[in-house]
Order: structure tokens, then sequence, then C-alpha cells
């Protein structure tokens, strides 16, 4: 999507196609920034620190990290030793997982001196894979945007007015995103849209990253607390919800960026279409119930120190507690089955249950 | 309630009753300290620039506000520009116009020089019946904590864990708090009890206010993002939320702090009892439907600029969002009366229902 009027990706090879660059992520939304990623060892930094995040991303990085590997060495060893660097920085990933063993299983039976050219074609398949994934999801969901348009007579007069949580932007993929696939579809073919975006505590995704994504690109939004949404949807003035999602079980639970569950309810609440964005890799065949997922707990830094920039436009942290203040940070909450309208996947759209999406996986 | 172990009201006379001294509540968490009001014009201007919040305490406020015009000149004149003064700082408070009206009726046949005096007793006989009512609310509230205590099996093992959202506390009253009155009690008469604190984006009211009271009091509690309160309610966290109101209607809705409305929904879809702290001066005997309450925006800045202090204790705003980001800043949201489980008025606990309501305050 575009930044300043370019189109760029969240990650890309510049020049001779072996230079690696990503923006960083950590500077969003007061800096922008691409960075060069030399080796895995920088690769990996980058997903540990949260330069880059998202699960597809992530997943791509890790996949270029690699290719940088074996570029500069392609013997075993540094395949091996690659391999279990890159590994190491989000252990709970399944995209970072998938994406490994699969370079893995691909590098290993070649000749050394073939191998960094494979890895960068496997790295380059996987970010086109996700492009076309999320464009997918985008044609899908647009096509439901524009039906529940018609049906409350939005359109010409009207922008549909979309509800998102966190950022499953195009930042988090590796372009168009998840739940943003849909409206820049939309927005680029010139379907009226305006899309409500909840800031996301505690880091701020929404704030800083989903309102800085749209507004380079041009989608007109606006900013809401998390706790607006309730009010918002029982007065009208939301159309349709679409999240993304971390893991989907097989029965259709929806892990999703801690808010998402009360935000599915206050949907279901007003009669609001809930869907979410599950493109294939994110969903999780062998788990059944999403009670059982173990929900993580990060830093409680997050809840009582929040990050921006002053009048001055020099970047500073404040604590909005009362010092030593303790505080729980939940990163994650589970929305049942029962609260989705649909699953928009790259295959198209199902209802939220083992049946469904087996058939549509041809896994029935 | 104590503050560093010191008992203080939010708003109290001192010395020789004449001098009348609040906390300066948006230096809050980051400093405490009390300042005097000398005159009517010092008692408007701390209810408009929010040194003072909480429509008990406006209340209580405005009527020291008149009581200091008629100590310096108790002229009809001067009582007459008193109150016009007073009741313009926040034209919506329900609490500041009925201190002012029942002020006026009650000064305006006696004597100049017999005003002064009335004026102070009608002040400190407002605080002293918002302190009996907060403290009604505590004892009736602090049994039906005890109640579902019992039954969870909660007590000598586990504290009563309590969810609560902005600030209900002592600090939006004269003490004790709506909201929070059952909870110091049940801390002042040792009952175990953790109160899980919303943080209330954007003003941070939970993070700042309320962790501020309750850690200065002693109780035990953790803070959370507004949207951790789905998950925590759906792996059994919380035995029971009790939230204040900004009004009740006669049938029992509720309007308050934005993300009530949501949480109220999330307490229902995991069976948790949801009380509101509901004093008499709250409920509006005139309006049937919440639906009608019209709500407040504030200005978006609140959304995209967070105050706090730096690490080395300066405070500072800071932008959180790119430059330039719509935001919308809805201050309320209508819980409906469906998903109330029980008012706690000062006369008891009822149904959030019109003959409930009304059988409780003779108004049949």
């Amino acid at each position: 999507m575009k930044v300043g009027g370019v189109p760029y990706r969240a990650i890309f090879t510049a020049g001779d196609g072996v230079d690696v660059r990503v923006i960083d992520q950590t500077l969003l939304p007061h800096r922008f920034e691409t960075i060069r990623l030399e080796t895995a060892a920088d690769a990996a930094r980058a997903i540990r620190d949260m330069v880059v995040r998202g699960a597809p991303l992530i997943g791509a990085t890790a996949a270029y990290g690699v290719a940088l590997a074996m570029r500069a060495d392609p013997s075993d060893a540094s395949l091996q030793q690659s391999l279990a660097l890159l590994a190491s920085t989000r252990p709970t990933a399944v995209n970072l997982r998938w994406a490994l063993d699969a370079a893995g299983t691909l590098l290993r039976p070649l000749p050394p001196g073939a191998r960094a050219d494979a890895a960068y074609d496997f790295a380059a398949r996987l970010c086109e894979e996700d492009v076309s994934r999320n464009r997918g999801i985008g044609e899908h969901g647009l096509a439901i945007f524009q039906e529940i348009a018609r049906s409350k007579g939005s359109g010409a007069s009207r922008p549909i007015n979309v509800m998102t949580h966190c950022n499953a932007g195009w930042l988090a993929t590796v372009d168009w995103g998840t739940a943003t696939a849909p409206v820049y579809l939309a927005h680029d073919e010139g379907v009226r849209i305006h899309v409500w975006v909840r800031e996301t505590r505690p880091r701020f995704q929404g704030a800083g990253l989903t309102a800085w994504e749209l507004g380079q690109h041009g989608v007109p939004h606006t900013l809401v607390s998390d706790s607006a949404a309730g009010h918002l949807l029982s007065r009208g003035k939301v159309d349709l919800v679409i999240v993304g999602t971390d893991r989907t079980t097989a029965a259709g639970d929806v892990a999703n960026k801690v808010g998402t569950y009360p935000l599915a309810l206050a949907a279901r609440d007003n009669a609001v279409p809930f869907y979410v964005a599950a493109p294939s890799p994110s969903i999780d065949w062998t788990i059944e119930d999403g009670a059982n997922i173990p929900i993580e707990e990060r830093d409680p830094e997050e809840i009582t120190r929040v990050w921006g920039v002053d009048e001055d436009g020099v970047e500073r942290r404040v604590r909005v507690t009362p010092e030593g203040t303790r505080a729980a940070n939940y990163a994650f909450d589970v929305t049942p089955r029962r609260l989705v309208t649909g699953l928009v996947t790259e295959r198209g759209v199902c209802a939220a249950e083992r049946g469904a999406l087996g058939k549509l996986f041809g896994l029935s």
C-alpha cells in the first residue's frame, strides 16, 4: 500500500534483489524509516525487537533471514545455526516456525552452492503467497461489505462504516493486510468507506499503526478509544466489524488481540455483523476449543507507561499511574465461535464451525 | 479515606471552619496537593478546571462557593451573582444545579447578616448527607459482596475479586465514593478483597485516580487495560462488577463513563453479577429510556494525547497518533437495565426497573 503516495511493501528486496529492507515499525507513527537487513542476525534482531511484527511478516522476515545466512555461508552448519537463531526470536509465533521448517526441508538436500538462490526464491514465493492470500481475503470481504451496504442503503450518499481492532493491516503482513484488505480494495475501487479505528491499548497498534497506514493510503478513518465501540454500535454508527486473528481453532474460535471478545459481544448485542479475516496459516487444525489456548501475559510496563512524542517532536515515555502500581497485561482473548458471523479466508467466506471450515479447505 | 495514613475528605474546612480546602485532582496521581478556596470565584474555577470532579463533589464545592461569597458580601446582589457564576461552570451537572437551587431557596429569605452562617451550615450538611449516603451504599454493597463470596467459597483462602471502571471513588464524592464504598468498608472490616481497576481511557481515571486512592488506603488492586475485562471475566477471575453512574433513568438504564456498557455485556456473558452504585441524586425520575440521553463528545485531544510523568518526574503530554489523525471522544454510554443485576442505593438494593426503584423511594 502507499506511503506518501509511493507503493510499499512491509518487506522487500531492493536493487540487485539481494538487499533486504523492512519498515522499522518501532518508530511508527512518529518516523517512517526503512532499515536494511544484511545478516540472519539482523533479521533475528528485527523480529525480536518488533521492528517487524504480525505473524505473516514475521514468517517472511525469517525466510529472508535464512537467505541472508545462505548468501554469507551456505554450509550445513550455517543453515542449522540460522534456523535455530531465527526460531528463538518469538517462540510462540506459528508462521515463524512453519517458514523455518519449510526452509530447512527445502534447503538441506541441496548442494551448498545452490542454497542461496533457492532460499531467496523461497522467501520471495512466501511473500507472493501472502500477498495473494490477502488479496483473496480482500475480494471475498469486499463482496460482503457491498452486500451489507446495499441492504443498508449505504453507497453514494453515505460511506460503509467498518470498525476494526488492533493492526491487522498491511504492516502486519507483506501487503494488503488481512482485516484491512477489503478496506483497501474498496477504497482503490472507488467504493466510499470509513473506518472506525480502535486505539488498542496498551500498545496503541490502532492509534499508531492502523491510523498511520490508512492515513498514508488516503482511507477516511476516525480513531476512538477501545471503550467507545459499544456506544457507536448501539447508536447505529457501524455497519460491520472486521478483525484479524492470531489463531483460529478448527472449530472457529478466534484468539486475537485483547478486546476482540468484548467487541464481538457488543456487535452481537446490536445485530451488527462481526467478521474475522482468517488466512489459512492462522487456522490451527489441532485445537478445537479456544478456552484451551494459553494467553500470553506481557510486561506490565506496557500498561503503566505510554510512548509518544511531545510538542517538540521528542520521543518520550511517560508513566500514567502512581509509582509502583501493580498491573497485569493480558495480550489476547478468545472470541467464541457463536459470536462470529463468518470467517473471511482466501478461499471464501464460511461459518465459524468445523464442518464449514473443513469443507472450504477440503479437510472434511 | 486515607492518604499516606492520614484520613482525608475530598473537600473539608480547616482551622476556624471557614477556610475551605480541596485536593487538586488535576495533579493526581503524580502530586498530592490541597488548595485553598478563598472566594466563590476560586470555587467556580476549581469546578471548571476539574480540580474537583464527580457529581457529588461538584455539588459540595458549589455549596461552599456560595458560603464563601456570603462571607465576603451577604447582599442580594452578591448571592445572585455567585449562584450564576457557579451555575455556569459545568452546565450539565445535575448535582450542581440542585445544590445551587437549594442554597438560593434557603438563603434568599434570610436577613443578610444570617446568610454566611446558614450557607456554611448548608454546605456542611450537604457534605454529611453525601458521606452518609455513600456509607449506606457501602453497607448494602458489602452484604452483597459477602453473599457472593460465601456462594463462591471466597474468604479466608481467597479474596473477593471486584472489578470497577473509571473513578466512582471517594475522590468523586466527599468521602467513601459510591462503587468503592463497599470496597473500603470490606477492607476496613478485615474482609479480604482485591480490585481489578480498569484504566479507563481516554482520561485514565482508573489508572490515575482509582489506583491512587486504593493504593493510599492500602486496598490490594491490579490495574488492567479496559479491553482485558472480557478475558478476566471469561476465565473466572472476577466475582462481581460494581460501577458508578452519572445518571440512572427511572426505569433503571444507566448512563456512565464510556466502556461501562461493553463491561456489562461481558459480565452477563459470563454470568458474573453486575451492580451499579446509584445514590438517589443520580436517579433522573423524568427519563425512562436511556437511549434518549444525549452523550457528551469531549475534546479529541484526550484520545490523541496522553499526560504523565517521564523518568525524571517531569510532567509531559505526548501524542500517540500520527499528526493530524481525526479522533472522536464519546464520554459516556448507556447500559440497558436488562444487563444490570441490581442498583445499590443508600436505601438498599433493588432491581433495575421502575417498580422496584419507585417502591424503594416511596414513589410508586
